[in-house]
């Protein structure tokens, strides 16, 4: 954790460089600091994932955008940040504030180019059983005096 | 929000025209009608994204099926809905109800075949921070007196 | 339900035999027992899929590792099981062990070799409507005491 997925309609893909994306967005969680100013998420538990739908509707399927602009064609990415439970509220909002802007700047010139909707969320898990095994975590941990 | 996640065992791309079935359960959300018998969701924001999943186990992997009937394909699909909060307990209930109706309308002849599992759960989002930004919805809010 | 997820970075498909790991990861599922030594599931509605993402980013996207050893690929497979409510907690804890072992087990070597992050994870789901229509189901519960 945290965990930050993408969901988002496939024609994007081609549009978009979408491996770029998850780099810039881990980027902007790395930067993310907490309410003492320590980085709110450790750097080995940061995982950015990018699923693209092969099949997908948005809205009403294209009638309203081919009636305004004869564009039809809507696209839509969902970011869904899991994060471990633990941390302030303030904290919880600055992330999705972070990874929010980020998103907005990323694909500020394609939304000027089409219609797109793009939505982020920030859960924090109520798993009933967590375990996690690792060999990225000490890469980050060793001589820091905060694992 | 509203949005609609199938996730499938992947070999029903190969008997399932998904993308049609997108469409047509966006179409089923867009029917949806709340408590004052008005749409329970916004146009703009119904989303309907299918995931096939390249690999998959279910049940026993398939030896009751071929003892039985000389079948050892299983299928399965779940269909999950994400809707924000504030919907009334029936309206949730009238949602889960129609994209019910709607997937086991539309796959009954498949079931007919072959071994299917068909799941439809609805979440209300517990989300700690929300935003959305899209040039989708204003197609469907201009000249409403409800946004 | 229950229904085991995994989605993990795309490379790990060149790697792993991801189907063998699902049927191996269903197996184990259905060996979970409840507070009774009963099945804690019915192996009708196991469900096992597994997502590779095309596009992803893991930690600092591979500097530290480099530097460490040379190696810059990160991997990470995060595994989510959702079952139904109304399992006690020792059963949920029961059955995330077992699935942890069994991924730990079955990508020990891999893990000797390579960077990679295993997370596993219970959630109970808290959907607000459940359908559920199976011609699986009936394969396992005939003459079966209990449904």
């Amino acid at each position: 954790m945290p965990h930050l997925i993408l969901t988002y309609t496939g024609q994007l893909d081609q549009e978009i460089d979408m491996k770029a994306l998850c780099h810039t967005l881990a980027q902007t969680m790395r930067g993310v600091r907490d309410d003492h100013d320590q980085p709110a998420f450790p750097t080995g538990g940061i995982r950015v994932m990018a699923y693209p739908a092969p099949h997908y509707a948005v809205a009403d399927g294209g009638e309203a955008g081919m009636t305004a602009s004869g564009r039809s064609d809507y696209a839509f990415m969902y970011l869904n940040l899991r994060m471990g439970k633990g941390r302030s509220p303030t904290t919880q909002q600055r992330a999705g504030e972070a990874i929010t802007q980020c998103v907005h700047a990323e694909l500020a010139s394609l939304m000027a180019q089409r219609y797109l909707g793009i939505t982020v969320q920030v859960d924090v898990g109520q798993e009933v059983f967590d375990n996690k095994h690792s060999n990225i975590h000490p890469l980050f941990t060793q001589g820091q005096a905060k694992p």
